[in-house]
């Protein structure tokens, strides 16, 4: 990423992609805390990743800290389904990224407790990811053996992760 | 929906789409299984749905049942996101099926034990939803209370679900 601002209003839009995504019961669990290269939370933000991590998200234009409600809105009941929901909130937020030309990159390798005392993350809601949002930077900006990642990557086939009737003829491969 | 069976080349590019989804260590730890009207496991899966999703989702041409691998490929330890990660193949689903005028509809109301049960799901992939696909029937096949339902639903504020910085200033519109 090219370390780039970006706009509010190139950005927002990404997060009313996600606002309509679908969710059990209409209970819409998903919530996200953001900063900008801009804010004051910038740097907090920022150290949460990991060393690795940290290397080309500094270049980003925002990052996001995903997060789900856990319980039910209308009964206060655990949600079956919270995690589920909210990684409908974010595909449809990284789908109006790319529909923007944006990269939208999530990111696992946090820490996950630190961001959770440092954003003041009620016990009732649970970091699901982080994204950073940015403008695309050339491949040469990144250290070499990130660069080298720098290509689509595959993904199994229909094969591996679809079947017609029960379980059992579903490809085990990599169940070890 | 009409209860008009669909061909495999109308209803295999939604789990296409699925497929591609982004997801950590790029594990993809969605699974689908799925029983068209026509199999001789439709009635199973129809049978593992509340009595009220049965009045309309009986129309559906084909029923999944979504799953997700708890643990990652590469080194069998727990996976965080697995539940997340899974959402998002969902919601490409949904969107690819809503690009072909097609209904697809998440169902959390059904039996999870028995689905597993019955669909000999082994202990580290877990249920995480079902759907339904099929062709938009008229609002008038259904049931008078559901007929009422037939309209848009409404979503939170982007007020509510985003917030810049610290968790404190997003609203808490519905926690107690």
């Amino acid at each position: 990423m090219t370390g780039k601002p970006l706009d509010e209003d190139e950005f927002m839009p990404l997060f009313e992609a996600a606002r309509w995504a679908p969710s059990s019961y209409n209970n819409q669990p998903w919530r996200f805390l953001y900063a900008t290269r801009e804010d004051d939370h910038w740097n907090a933000y920022l150290d949460f990743l990991s060393a690795e991590n940290k290397t080309w998200a500094k270049r980003a234009a925002v990052l996001v800290v995903i997060l789900s409600k856990t319980t039910v809105d209308y009964n206060g009941e655990p949600s079956r389904t919270h995690s589920f929901d909210t990684g409908a909130a974010w595909q449809n937020l990284a789908l109006e990224g790319a529909r923007r030309r944006l990269v939208v990159h999530g990111i696992g390798g946090f820490d996950y407790e630190r961001a959770a005392a440092t954003l003041s993350i009620p016990a009732v809601y649970t970091i699901e990811a982080m994204a950073a949002i940015g403008i695309r930077g050339p491949a040469k900006s990144l250290p070499a053996d990130l660069q080298e990642r720098e290509e689509p990557s595959d993904r199994k086939s229909l094969d591996d992760i679809v079947n017609q009737g029960a379980f059992d003829s579903v490809s085990e491969e990599g169940d070890e």
